[in-house]
């Protein structure tokens, strides 16, 4: 701590400070196999009081910087959280050290961020739903391993994690209609290229909502709003839905997020819920298990799908050759108190 | 579009396609003066189309990455996504780019995502209520330009932003003791160093809290459940509240994450709010706009905080000799639907 600002720190003087030889220094930096849990500490230590940080360019030069940028499209949505949780979780433990960029739902902005991620030398990228173009994704992957996270499709040059959308629409609408609700209506997240219209979850999930609505003969009651998957986007969905001649009893909301602001909407209508209005939501987040709310909402385990990416992804960096895989969870409904049947 | 992946874009690439010269390129990857927005809209869809990525080392060498590294404690506090929006709306039009690392509020987690950020060769961070000692800050600042937010003290290495907590605090101890509260309890985000006591947002709220008590007479009231800022923190902060011999009839929590977990154990213990007990929330997030819990909530203006860090930031950049500069922010009550009279 008494080194000035200025003079750089070495691993010779790690090792010296933690009495033990440049070798084990840089075996512990390496993550090599066969260093004690005592020597570990032991330079951990010494890195932590010295402040030392490993020579970026020099670690470059070996090919690793140990670094791994998540893209995600909007850190207000819980969901991320969970999903990061488990990415954190998975590589914890190793000289992995994640950096976040904002994606914000733009091409420009998924290009800039990706871009700077490469640019600054990430060992691999983890890609939360991203919407740019397939060709895109594919450059990117062709330049770094790289893991797209949500969004469906199989490719052969990046790993995919995503969650059966499919299945989990379809798990509430078959909920709701088991309440005996028939004009059930959804609130989908807009897309309109081709690409994201055959591989986004959102877009995954509307189809999953019409085919699970033909499936119980209530095409009739088919009603989507096309907004965001944000909380202004489910406020904004909602009240478009709530202005409909005949009223939806149920909405379906594509995430918990949507659902948050759906609710708020609905608040503001001065109706109850599930009194006079039914809504689920997808992601089961913390909001959702929040009591005074207690939000019906489809489980696709983010936690997994996070420890998931990290191990593809970490299986990437070690071996850019191998196959790409891909990985399909299936989701769960968790029934909580914003769900009842109609009004009679 | 049809470059094979392994084939480098370069400047002579994008001024070809944009059908300018290789000099008004450069300029406007530099954000100089007098590019006409023709020429910057020209070139910059050039860049997209041919998915150019200006070369890191290369900027490297003219001084600048265009990188900004931000360090938050926790990724689910709705507070901190303020604080970016306002960030990103300063350096919007601007070349740079944010990543983002979970500091994770550990001293250790903290080291290591400055470090990476530091190795990856950001031209400056922002530090969003670090934990760490303050001569580790000084020491990192004396390397690359720093802001720190929310943490108060003065620096002449770094800048700082923050909220004048003190009076935030007094502001929800005052409406509470006027609406006729005396047992007015406080959850608190946990410090136990001297330089965090007398430093950070959440030790000075408590002090703000204990003063304004003493300063109503209501000495006797003080009770602070010494937790963490998170939803759980703010639930089992809440619990032990709940449990005291005589209930406490309203709760200050230091962050409305912190009264999110509180309604949580609230709402379990089967109690309504305000009628049996009033809380109150510190950010006025957008959770406490929620019009189903209608918190009430200081607003601390985490929008101008993010973009005062983002400028601070960037007139560093351009001049690293310059004196250092400390804004504070005053905070303002808004009052919602979550307090009210005591019960009889």
């Amino acid at each position: 701590m008494d080194e000035a600002p200025s003079r750089r720190i070495t691993i010779v003087d790690v090792a010296r400070h933690a009495q033990v030889s440049t070798t084990a220094v840089s075996k512990v930096l390496r993550n090599a196999y066969g260093v004690s849990p005592k020597m570990q500490a032991k330079v951990r230590q010494a890195i932590s009081e010295l402040g030392y940080r490993p020579n970026a360019s020099a670690r470059g030069l070996r090919g690793r910087t140990y670094t791994i940028g998540v893209m995600l499209p909007d850190i207000r949505n819980p969901f991320f959280a969970e999903v990061l949780d488990g990415l954190t979780g998975r590589i914890a433990g190793t000289e992995y050290q994640v950096l976040l960029g904002p994606g914000c739902n733009g091409e420009d902005a998924e290009a800039r961020v990706i871009h700077a991620m490469i640019d600054r030398g990430m060992d691999g990228l983890i890609l939360i739903a991203p919407i740019s173009a397939r060709a895109h994704l594919e450059r990117v992957a062709a330049l770094v391993p790289t893991v797209v996270v949500g969004r469906h499709g199989h490719s052969h040059t990046y790993d995919t994690v995503a969650d059966d959308d499919l299945t989990g629409a379809a798990l509430v609408v078959n909920h709701l209609a088991d309440l005996g609700h028939r004009r059930i209506a959804h609130i989908e997240h807009h897309e309109s290229t081709p690409d994201c219209l055959a591989e986004m979850p959102n877009a995954i999930r509307a189809e999953g909502y019409r085919r699970a609505m033909r499936a119980r003969g209530l095409a009739d009651g088919i009603d989507i709003a096309s907004t965001t998957y944000t909380q202004e986007g489910g406020y904004l969905g909602a009240k478009q839905l709530l202005a409909r001649p005949v009223r939806p009893t149920a909405i379906f909301a594509g995430a918990d997020i949507v659902a948050m602001g759906a609710l708020d909407a609905i608040a503001e209508a001065g109706l109850s819920v599930p009194t006079d209005i039914s809504i689920a939501g997808y992601d089961n987040t913390t909001f959702a298990a929040f009591r005074p709310i207690s939000l019906t909402s489809v489980d696709q385990a983010g936690h997994e799908i996070g420890a998931n990416a990290a191990r593809l992804l970490l299986d990437r960096i070690a071996d850019r050759s191998r196959p790409t895989a891909q990985v399909k969870l299936s989701p769960t409904l968790v029934v909580r108190r914003t769900t009842a049947p109609p009004p009679a």
